[in-house]
């Protein structure tokens, strides 16, 4: 027996341009991670969320190109793994609205991220909802519709967003208390190891800190920031302390382990600054430089990313929108010709299974058979008039067993001995 | 020349089955006004927002589908109107995202049905948010989406529904403000002469009284009810008076001027009670009965109402997918091979007319022409190859005029003359 697939989903910012500070801790990491046995991955460019924070549609424009550029070129193979920009699946927003109403006002109150801005709020003394778009409030419903609607198991996160899965969890756990079991209940996964990068200067590396070397900047823009690390002043000869030297984590962070183990070496027998740098510039570049001309192709023909995404939403949708037709059923939002709405009927025939029939948009009649309780059952193929649904339908009572011609299926998770029980039900009833 | 169409917004509860009251107050002038000349009239069943205060699928559907053969048996002519389901046009979840990242949350904290909810939880003594969805608190961002997702000028309303127009106006003016003028500001109309109908006990009628009159309930029950209507004692060939008759304003509701005057007449000479509920139930009747007809006809075939609405869906998103698409456009969700794209070459030739091209989801090569501010000229046909694709456009630099085969075809609103200018811009630059 096979283990069941475990979904991981993780969404990425589509603001600002990576650094290696990001590559290090996130992209290579979860590029790698995408690749695990056992695993669906699902990867989006999040940018219903950047627009709560931007709005400049160039920028988000060009972001979103540059972050889908980069994390094709750092690896992520987009036919294995999940890889879609979140505006090309109008099933989020969709169940954005379907948990925006089972979530309770009292829940988002509680965010982090919106308590902090009321905390900042009335610190200064100004209306504790100043500045706070409605966008920010909502921020953890969409992001539940993101993690709900492809029923992942595990969200990687960072500590400060464990609370958006939690609350995602609740209002997946509401859904299925109003409606029954539909949602997979998401947990957070914390990467306790998460590597962090020194900057320039040895802070963490961060835009914040003004301390960064770009991922795909052009490489002599890589080896100036290189050179311009903050070391001590000891002269070329004198021993050096890999302990607090940015530069050797960072060096570390690329190397493996022998190397780091001889670069530890050349430091106690006193490398100058100017070679190690010179080293740590080399080893980077053995890694990035090939990823790199592939960012630059990438950048250089949008419409190859357009199409990669285009296709990544494609498949993702392949998933939602089955799902979130069953999400519309569960809570009502269903075609009039189908199930309860012929409710005077129903209700004379509740204790029975029984056939639907209706007919689609595409202008073919259909049929369905369901159980008493409703539950579907067979789910025919589509036929040009009625008469034919008909007698499909009669040649099934009679035969009492699953058609042979294929012009019905049956419904996931159904067994054909029970479409025959009901079948013979139906008959017992006279019907 | 003719006046601009004013085009009307009306959502539609989908909770409840109507009665005389709603007939009378809101679907008989609401379907006479559908037919006014020189507008266009959107009407939708607000199931998303019945979601905000049912969870009961089964009612959701029953109710939608209830409503929907209501207006159409009242007479809304669906090939003229604009009729169709809130939760079929997908685009109103997705702008509903838009306007939230462009809402104030304070804006929403002053909602008064909000607002109400806090009251009655502060005089309760609990947590002011107790009990209240987001979805409470959101509703007037999703009925932003309704309205301007429509480009409606006029949204007939009740007096308690007029903030919520102000705030659709609030979100389509901040938006237009960030990025440029899209949306039509709405005005709340309010009619001040809405019909109300007495109830059975001469109070309004109403559900919460339980007096009610159902619209479309079977005729024997209809008559029940109308004879069940409070009068006086006076006895058979006492004069009765006119006013304070519940019966009386019904019969108004219904009867022509000479009608009435007939009615009044005959109350001064004295009909008896019986008498006066029998002319009142034969003139309702005379009015009821073949929308009854038309009623349970549709409601016995619900797959009539759901082809109807998909209809309905399929014209309103003839608006609703162009418009939605400017709207992405406009905020940053782009095409990534259109437009601002590919910054270096657009920085670099910013003051310049330029050629993009691109490949779509069809597996073929297009073309736009833009002008030096990014504005659409001309936009190809799909060639098989990019070559052809390149051929084409040489052939239009240095043609420098429309190409005659078709190749091409000029944007909305650009005239042949401003191609030629821009390809001449062009030329005279060296390109």
């Amino acid at each position: 027996m096979s283990a069941p697939v475990v979904r991981y989903l993780t969404g990425i910012t589509t603001t600002g341009t990576p650094h290696l500070g990001n590559y290090v801790g996130a992209i290579r990491p979860t590029v790698q991670a995408s690749r695990r046995a056992g695993s669906e991955n699902f990867y989006f460019l999040a940018d219903y969320h950047a627009l709560i924070k931007c709005d400049e549609p160039a920028r988000i424009q060009r972001s979103t190109m540059e972050i889908a550029a980069c994390w094709l070129a750092a690896g992520l193979d987009p036919q294995h793994a999940f890889f879609y920009r979140q505006s090309d699946i109008p099933e989020i927003p969709e169940l954005t609205w379907l948990l925006t109403c089972v979530t309770g006002k009292g829940l988002l109150n509680r965010a982090h991220a919106y308590k902090a801005q009321v905390d900042k709020n009335a610190a200064a003394g100004v209306d504790v909802d100043a500045d706070v778009s409605a966008g920010l409030f909502m921020y953890p419903v969409l992001m539940g519709a993101d993690i709900l609607l492809f029923k992942a198991h595990k969200v990687p996160v960072g500590r400060d967003q464990i609370q958006h899965i939690e609350m995602a969890r609740d209002m997946g756990a509401s859904f299925n208390h109003l409606y029954g079991e539909h949602f997979v209940l998401p947990e957070a996964q914390v990467d306790e190891h998460v590597a962090l990068l020194p900057g320039l200067d040895g802070r963490k590396m961060s835009k914040s800190y003004d301390n960064v070397i770009g991922l795909f900047a052009p490489r002599e823009q890589v080896r100036k920031q290189i050179f311009s690390i903050v070391t001590d002043s000891r002269a070329p000869g004198e021993p050096k302390d890999t302990e607090g030297s940015a530069l050797f984590q960072i060096y570390q962070a690329f190397a493996a382990p022998e190397e780091t183990q001889q670069l530890r070496r050349a430091y106690a027998e006193g490398i100058s600054w100017a070679d190690a740098k010179q080293v740590l510039f080399e080893r980077i570049d053995r890694e990035i430089a090939p990823m790199r001309e592939q960012y630059e192709h990438l950048v250089a023909h949008p419409q190859e990313i357009e199409s990669v995404l285009m296709l990544g939403a494609a498949r993702a949708r392949e998933r939602a929108t089955p799902f979130i037709r069953e999400l519309r059923h569960a809570v009502g939002l269903r075609n009039l010709a189908t199930g309860a709405t012929a409710a005077k009927k129903v209700q004379a025939k509740a204790q029975l299974p029984s056939f639907k029939q209706y007919r689609e948009a595409d202008g073919l009649f259909y049929f369905k058979f369901v159980d008493a309780q409703g539950r579907l059952l067979l789910q025919s193929q589509g036929f040009a008039s009625p008469r034919e649904a008909g007698q499909s339908i009669a040649a099934l009572k009679q035969g009492q067993a699953m058609p042979a011609d294929g012009s019905a299926t049956l419904a996931a998770g159904v067994a054909a001995a029970e479409v025959e029980a009901a079948l013979k039900a139906l008959a017992d009833a006279g019907n």
